[in-house]
């Protein structure tokens, strides 16, 4: 444990498994957080990926894999924003610098990759209920473990969340979770648990404890747990949060998530409790790393950046191109209102929560609250917009079906991050959309291909009385297409054969279509704006050509390709992402694997175009 | 107001509006419940539909028109499952002899059928977040309101009820959250919020909560606000809830839920507080019809029954066939788990609770829980079943997508009420599952027709190691299909033509492929057992034929139709359920209305069988 590694690092390159985190001292233990500090911020500036989060739960991992041990224990971080440091003490340091990258290490947790990821979690809000899966089958297999999930004070407001406590408070399992307390989510906080959560922070009780563990308890969570088992003595010196313990949880803390030594004798003593404990810990998103610090909203989820000036904030992508047009829509229209579920930045809602505050509804993580609150806010008459990542709507598809579409109401969907996404990889990917939205009877689906379409579907929607859904991709156009207010746009030069397509790839088909042509080969282009449902118009015209050459950034099964085949006389050919998940790589890698990119368009036509 | 109508009823035939309600005093009232009580047993046993939960809510309906404002104060009940009073109150009584009938009155709150029911509620624990959306357009359209939600404690256990909880605690609204706890889900209920509500029930502070309210709030809601406001005083005198205080409401109670006077007196102190409201009544689910106060689970949804016998338990449907096949397996397999969401009785799992205790996880009315437990239970090397209604599985959706299918975890699928379910409606038909499963990369779907196919299915099912959905329709069998483990049976009589189908209808298809024959017109049929992915072995098989008709009970866009459609060389012509919501009707209503009975697959074939 002497000595600097190349990367010149004392400690951290020697970690290659917890095990050999247990034998530093408190100091060494101090500087190797420093040193994952110095790692994390090197690396995503470089890689981009999630950092704010990271920088608050370096201490808080550490010190949980100090006392407990994994895998034997499983150790789950929600959503995996806050993993970066257990990846690099779980034998992954080595590796660290490929995150995100094509073949490399996930930027989630992944049991493919490590014996020490449980369980994938890349969406917010799933770690209780696996991990309570997972404790209880180790149960019942007659193995006994403590299991602790780490979850954000963000993620915790989920209802997913809420279902897992309620289903675990109250039984006798060693089953801990950790709160990790940043006082936001991916954005400010909202909601009365948020509330709760700050008025718990604001107690003088806080330090009793604080001091009271260091002084006593360091060595002796017996004592302590025979006091809990008593339900009396001392136990009330620390804070008694009502709340958790109606769930039937035993509450520790609030403690600063910053102290190891603190850390270490909570978890000690939680461990040493046959009950289920939420432990809460408060901590500084962002920590180390003063730009992020300041602005932790920005920082939460980044692209490569320079270390000295910080993050460039985009402010031409469609992303923003749909808060700006919401904004002029409002300002004309005082039912229009735009509800985010803790996505307001990512969403390019900032400033329409500065100019309409009350007519701006962040509910945090909360999908199934956004659709349901949508749809009676657009029964109540007014115009709802919600925004929202294509994959995070998926955990919503029952409320839209029933709570949207059976009444028809006009919810407005701002779907961002349709199609490919990138590095995010499998969990986050937004190609289910149009298939699962497309089961659902009454509701329109658009797919802008350009800003100007983005900008004109937007404002024809504020008067479309039924549920419609707007998707668009992650980043910035490429081809400015116009916009014309039908239902799809027919670029002609007398091929016999057509290909179909509709967003973004539309400006790859564009261009394949010309070189094609100068190669003197022609082929026609719809490009499908309104892309469900189909119209009787699109099937006649179609029908008047040899073949389709159907192109889909897309799941393929229920995709508009299929729908349209299952509809049309003449022979289809669907391209379109086949039966898989598609993992972390770039956009631009995964179009040409699924054969979307400009060249395998041209290639396809070339030797199928007869 | 005096007389007797044709009905023998004194007062419930002339209330037309809630106003004719508020005419009435305390005794008379009193007689309405008893009246409205005998309505309710003797329509329910006529048309069958949701008695137990019914009969527990009389009063509490009651009392609530009486308090409020309906439509202008929005009341919603969750669930439906408690808005039969409720329906008869608002002008409807004239046509409550029609409920759950073709062109009658639904069984669940629809606002396409009066201007009292705001929202559609038929799956459980929507109400709270959609009444807030009302609320709050209400508020930005300038207009004041007291908004009321009815929820029970079993769909309190929803995540989507706690989501809204969170968004709308701490705020300044005049919203009242009314929870009508009867100890009871659909069957018993589970979980820390039960215990918690239990421990609540048993505190003496009630009954000074009630003899208090007698004496001294009933006419002076304004002194209690006014000591609410001051946070002292006598507000201590009530029980501190410090759970719902915890997220920021007002706790009232518990108080009686079946004493018309006392429930008054809350709701008019709960009416003047000027902050969110939980108001905790205590009722008895299937009170004054003694035999569902007994067995209030089996009087929870019930078909038509005799009055003085009782229902009669089925045992011969699917759903018991599917319980009896797993507890078979169990017995064999310690690895075989079951899960439900509060649907026990209905999927057919008692005998399994009954018998493997430890293996039996009743999640309380929480299905994405469900999902992302059993994806934990399937991580840890246990084989778990999750029994589950077809309509109800759709809010996991983004729970199978992300927690099961990612990581390909073998959890098992028991879609209990798949295809079309009858007079539940709209909003319980199962005809959506074929069309999101299937968008759903790495999952199998099969489609048993006969108790022989599941139950070998399910005995397949336990040595798959990925995820596989076995779907089944409510009900009994109708052609006993022998099981064959293969992906189709082909029935053959020479044809040049093919008929595909799966699933119940399968029993359609014979018959007409039958009368077909006499009438010498000779096509094949292909029974799907696996319905999805779809294999190349059939498709080559079907591409041997020069037109398929695809017969299929579920949606058509996304359906397998579809998906077939799209690989085949031959012409494929789709009869499915098209695009829109199927009401209540009867089962052989609704599929002569999709052209998927016998008489219609005979006529098609017919006609177009060129």
């Amino acid at each position: 444990m002497i000595g600097v590694d190349i990367l010149g690092y004392e400690f951290l390159g020697q970690i290659n498994s917890p095990t050999d985190l247990k034998k530093l001292n408190i100091k060494q233990t101090e500087q190797l957080c420093d040193e994952i500090r110095e790692e994390l911020i090197n690396t995503v500036s470089h890689n981009g990926g999630h950092l704010a989060s990271n920088l608050g739960a370096v201490e808080l991992t550490v010190a949980l894999h100090r006392v407990f041990d994994s895998p034997n224990d499983p150790i789950i971080f929600d959503v995996g924003h806050q993993c970066y440091t257990h990846k690099m003490l779980t034998g992954r340091f080595d590796r660290f610098s490929t995150i995100r990258k094509e073949g490399g290490l996930s930027g989630f947790m992944r049991p493919d990759e490590s014996e020490h990821d449980p369980f994938v979690t890349g969406h917010a809000s799933n770690s209780i209920a696996a991990a309570y899966g997972i404790y209880k089958a180790k149960n019942l297999n007659g193995e006994k473990c403590n299991c602790v999930c780490v979850i954000g004070d963000g993620a915790m407001t989920g209802g997913l969340a809420f279902e897992a406590l309620n289903n675990i408070g109250g039984t006798d399992g060693n089953f801990i979770v950790v709160l990790n307390d940043n006082e936001m989510s991916i954005s400010q906080n909202v909601g009365s648990l948020s509330a709760h959560f700050n008025k718990i922070r604001k107690k003088p009780l806080y330090y009793i404890f604080k001091s009271f563990t260091k002084r006593v308890l360091r060595k002796m969570p017996a004592l302590y747990n025979f006091a809990a088992k008593i339900k009396r003595g001392f136990k009330n010196l620390i804070y008694r949060d009502s709340l958790f313990e109606g769930l039937g949880f035993n509450y520790l803390g609030p403690i600063d998530g910053h102290d190891i030594e603190e850390l270490e004798n909570i978890f000690r003593i939680a461990k040493s409790i046959d009950r289920p404990c939420l432990i809460h810990t408060m901590t500084t998103k962002g920590k180390g790393y003063a730009l992020a610090e300041n602005s932790p909203s920005d920082y939460h989820g980044v692209k490569a950046f320079d270390r000295e000036s910080g993050v460039t904030l985009g402010n031409n992508d469609f992303s923003h191109i749909a808060g700006q047009a919401l904004i002029n829509l409002a300002q004309k229209d005082s039912k229009v209102c735009a509800i985010t579920a803790a996505m307001g930045s990512g969403t390019g809602l900032e400033g329409f929560a500065d100019k309409f505050s009350n007519r701006f509804f962040d509910v945090g993580i909360a999908e199934e609250f956004a659709v349901t609150f949508s749809s009676g806010l657009a029964k109540g008459g007014m115009k709802p917009y919600f925004a929202v990542y294509s994959t995070f709507l998926e955990r919503a598809y029952g409320e839209i079906l029933h709570d949207t579409a059976i009444s028809s109401l006009p919810v407005r969907f701002l779907i961002d991050r349709a199609g490919i996404v990138g590095e995010d990889g499998e969990t986050h990917q937004g190609v289910f959309d149009t298939a699962f939205l497309t089961t659902i009877p009454s509701i329109m689906v658009y797919s802008p291909a350009s800003y100007k379409e983005l900008e004109g579907l937007i404002e024809m929607s504020a008067n479309i009385n039924k549920p419609i859904a707007i998707r668009y991709p992650r980043g910035a156009e490429v081809f400015p297409f116009d916009y014309y207010p039908n239902d799809f746009t027919c670029f002609s030069n007398g091929g016999r054969n057509i290909i179909v397509s509709y967003g973004i790839i539309s400006s790859n088909v564009i261009e394949a279509q010309k070189a094609l042509n100068a190669k003197g080969i022609k082929v026609d282009f719809v490009k499908l704006n309104k892309i469900f449902p189909i119209s009787e118009e699109l099937i006649n015209t179609l029908n008047k050509y040899d073949k389709v050459f159907f192109f889909e950034e897309g799941i393929r099964n229920g995709g508009i390709g299929e729908h349209i085949s299952g509809r049309i006389s003449i022979p289809c050919r669907i391209i379109a992402i086949e039966n898989g998940f598609m993992p972390s790589m770039t956009v631009d890698s995964a179009r040409k694997k699924c054969r979307l990119d400009t060249e395998s368009i041209i290639e396809i036509i070339e030797s199928e175009n007869v």
